[in-house]
C-alpha cells in the first residue's frame, strides 16, 4: 500500500502507477481536511523535520500543516540559525537530524544536487521541496491533482506552461509528470528563458503566447522573478506583460473551460492580469488547498505504513 | 453559544453582552489552565495561524499557548520570511493561507486599516492582535477581565490610563470597552501625547498625574516607547519619570486597594517605579495569566462551536 | 520518583544517585523512542518553553523533540524577536513567560550566571541548556549515558577530553559528572586553552595528545571554534590538526575498544579526521540519539510527577 521507495525526489523517476497512487490517496485526504476535525492519527508518534535552506513560508507551511493533520510531530529547522554557519558539512547536519529518530526530512536547497546527495546517504525518507532549478515534485503533483479534479483525465489534454521555463523547477516537474500521463505539453516564453533541449522530451516549444494558448485546456503561468530583471535574459516587467502577460483578451484563444493555474506568489499585472487571476477559470487557490492534501499523501505513502491507525 | 460574528477586530464594535460573554467564558478557561492537564479538545483538528507583520513574542506566544491548550494546530507565519518580500499582495497572501483550510487568522500589522481589510475579504475568522495605533482588543479584554476579577463590576469604577495615549492601541481598546461597561475613564499624559478629541468619547482628560490618579480604582500605565524620545512630542525619560512616573509616593493619592496594571514590557524607573511594579497593588503578572484565558475564550467563541468536544 | 530539585543547572550540584536516576530513566525513554509510536503522555497538558538567547538549532531541536515525545506543548521563544530588544529586564521577561502557566523553561544564555539568576527568581523549573563557559549539564549527561551504554560502569575508566577546555561548558559538565562517578579524567590541549586550576579538581593535565590518549577508554573531542583562531590563544587550524587532531594513527595508542565522542558540530580534518569520525569506534551519532532520551528523562523527572500518565 505504501510507495515502494524511500524518497520523493523527482517526478521524472516516478512511474505512472505511482503518480496515480499518490493522486488517489490525496483525494481521500482532501475529504479529511474538509471535515470539522481535519485530523487523522496516521503518523502519530512520528517526526517530520522541515529543513529549508532557502526561505519559504508558503511551501513550508503547507508541509507543516500536512504533517500536523497526520498527527506527526513537526520541527522546523532553519538553516541560517543552524550549525551550518559554524562550518558543519551538509551530510553531518542531516545525519544529526536523523539520529534524533526522525522519519522524514522535507528539504529545500538552492543547489540542484543537494537533496539527492542527502537522500542517498541517510535512511530517513527525504522529500524534495525544491532543489535549485531541478524539480519541485509536490508542486508538480498538486498541479496534476488540480487538473485531474476538473478534467478527469490527462490523455488528450493540452497544457501550456508560460514564462521563465529555464529557471523553473515547477516547470520541470510538471513536464515530466504530464508527459508520463499522456498530456500534450507546450512551453512558451522569451527565447532566452526557454531551454531548447526540452523539445527532445516531447514538448512543443513556442515563442508567441497566442500560438501556445490556442485551444489549450490548461494554462500554467509561472512567476516572473522580477529581481532577475536587470540580467540580460529578462525584458522589463512592462515588456514582459505586453508579450507574455495572460489577460482576459488573450484568454479567449484558449478553450472556454480552460484552467488558469499559477504556483504563486503572483505578480498581478505582470505575468497575469487581476481579472484572469480572480476570474471563473482560475483554480489558483484550489492549487493551494490541494497542496496540503497531496503532501499528506506523500508523507503518508512514504512513512505511514507501519503505524497503527486505530490508536489515538 | 458562539459569538454571532466572524471576527474580533475592535472593542468599539462589541456590545456589552458580547464583552460579558467573552469574560465569562475566559473565567471558565482560567480554571482549565490551572489544572494539572491544562488542555481541552475544543479546537482539535482546527488550524490557527499567527500572522504577525510586526515583531512580537509576548502576544504571539500568548495566542499560541491559547490555541494549543484548545488542542488546535498552530502555525507561525513570519511575514519577513514570507512571499510578501517577493511582492505578493497582502490579500493574496491571506487568501493563500485560508486556502490551506485554516479557520482562524490572528493578525498584527503596522497599518490601522490592514486587519479590517483582510477580515472583509476572507471567510476565515480574523482576530486583531494589534493594528497600528487603532485597537488591540484582546489586550483590552484581558485588562477588563483582570479588573473584574478583583473589583467584581465596572460600574462606578474610576480607571486612569497614564502615558502615551495618542499612539496606543491598548488605550483605545480599554477606553471603548470600559466606557461601554459603565466605568469612568481618565487619561493623563503630556499634552503632545493626549488626543483632545477623546473628550468627546466621554473620557476625562488630565495633564497632571496627581489629579488623574486621585481616588482611582485602577491605574493602567502604558509603556513609554523610548525609541521615540528624540521626536518632538517626547520629553526625556528622566523628565517623563519626574512628571508622569507612577511611584510609591504618588500611589497614595489613589484608593488603597487601587490596581496597578501595565501591558508590558515595562521600563522600570521610567513610567513605573520598581516598588510599584512589584508591590501589593500590582496585578501586572495576573494580566499575563489572564491573557491566555481571554484568548482561549475568543478563539473558542469565534470558531469552536461546531466541533465535538467529547472526541479526543 | 521525581528529582528532589526544581532545576537542573549543573552536574556539579547533582549527587551520584541523582545522576544514576536520570541515566536509568533515560534508558527507559530510549526504548520508547525506538517504538513505532515514539510518544508517551507523561507531560500532556504541560508547557515547555525554549528560551534561547544564543542561536542553537541542534540543542533546541533535541529539547523540542524530547518535550513533544512526552506530549508537552512546546513554545520557542526567540530572544532576538522578543521584548528584550525593547529594554525589558531578563527577570521581567522570564516572569512573564512563567505567568502564562508554563511549567519548564529551557534556557541558554551567553552569561554564566544568567540561568542561575533566573532559576532563583521563578517557581517554574529551569533547565540549563548552556550558560556561557560554565556548564551544559544535559550534554554532560548524554555523554555519560553513551559511555555507560557501552562500558557498563564509570569506575576505572579513563576518559580524555581533548581541545579547548578553558572555554568549554561541555568539558566542565563532563568533568564534574565523571569524577563524581569514579572515572579518571584527563584533559589535553594547547597550554593557552587548559585551565591549570582544574588539576585541583582531580583531573590529569596533559600537553601532548599522545600521552593523554594512551590506554584511554573514551576520547571526547571538543570542537575547535575556528572563529577564535585569530586571537592569541589559538594556533592555526593546520597547526592544531598537526598537534591535537585525533586521527587513525594516533587512535592506536588508545585501547582497541576506545569510544570516540564529539559534541558536534565537527570540523572534519581539524580536531578529528574523517576516518575517525566515521570509524567503528565512533559513537558520535549515538550521542545525538541519546541526547533526546536524556532530555526526556530530565523534563520528566523535574516536572512529570503530578500528571496522570494513563490519561490520553
Amino acid at each position: 500500500m505504501n510507495l515502494k521507495r524511500k524518497d520523493l525526489l523527482t517526478l521524472e523517476e516516478l512511474s505512472g502507477e505511482e503518480i496515480i497512487q499518490i493522486l488517489d490517496t490525496a483525494a481521500s485526504f482532501k475529504e479529511v481536511v474538509q471535515r470539522p476535525v481535519k485530523k487523522v492519527p496516521a503518523l502519530r508518534g512520528k517526526t517530520v523535520v522541515n529543513l529549508f535552506f532557502e526561505p519559504s513560508t508558503r511551501t513550508r507551511t503547507s508541509f507543516e500543516l500536512a504533517a500536523k493533520r497526520l498527527s506527526a510531530d513537526v520541527v522546523n529547522f532553519t538553516a541560517s540559525a543552524s550549525s551550518l554557519v559554524k562550518g558543519e558539512s551538509l551530510l553531518d547536519t542531516v545525519r544529526n537530524i536523523q539520529a534524533m529518530n526522525v522519519q522524514t526530512i522535507i528539504m529545500r536547497h538552492a543547489c540542484s544536487g543537494a537533496v539527492n546527495l542527502v537522500a542517498k546517504n541517510i535512511q530517513a525518507s527525504v522529500v524534495n521541496a525544491g532543489d535549485g532549478k531541478h524539480e519541485h515534485p509536490t508542486q508538480g503533483l498538486l498541479d496534476m491533482f488540480t487538473i485531474r479534479e476538473t478534467k478527469g483525465e490527462f490523455k488528450n489534454l493540452t497544457v501550456t506552461l508560460v514564462g521563465d521555463i529555464i529557471h523553473s523547477r515547477v516547470a520541470r516537474s510538471n513536464i515530466h509528470g504530464l508527459l508520463k500521463m499522456g498530456a500534450k505539453v507546450r512551453i512558451v516564453g522569451p527565447a532566452t528563458l526557454l531551454p531548447k533541449t526540452f523539445a527532445r522530451l516531447g514538448v512543443e516549444v513556442h515563442y508567441r503566447l497566442e500560438d501556445a494558448i490556442a485551444d489549450a485546456d490548461v494554462i500554467n503561468i509561472l512567476r516572473i522573478q522580477l529581481e532577475r530583471q536587470d540580467g540580460q535574459c529578462f525584458p522589463s516587467a512592462r515588456e514582459y506583460a505586453n508579450l507574455y502577460g495572460v489577460n482576459a483578451r488573450r484568454l479567449k484563444l484558449a478553450k472556454p473551460d480552460v484552467l488558469i493555474m499559477h504556483p504563486g506568489p503572483m505578480n498581478r499585472g505582470v505575468e497575469i492580469s487581476p481579472r484572469v487571476a480572480d476570474g471563473p477559470n482560475s483554480v489558483i487557490l484550489d492549487q493551494v488547498t490541494n497542496g496540503v492534501a497531496v503532501r499528506m499523501a506523500v508523507l503518508y505513502l512514504l512513512t505511514g505504513g507501519e503505524s497503527d491507525e486505530n490508536s489515538d
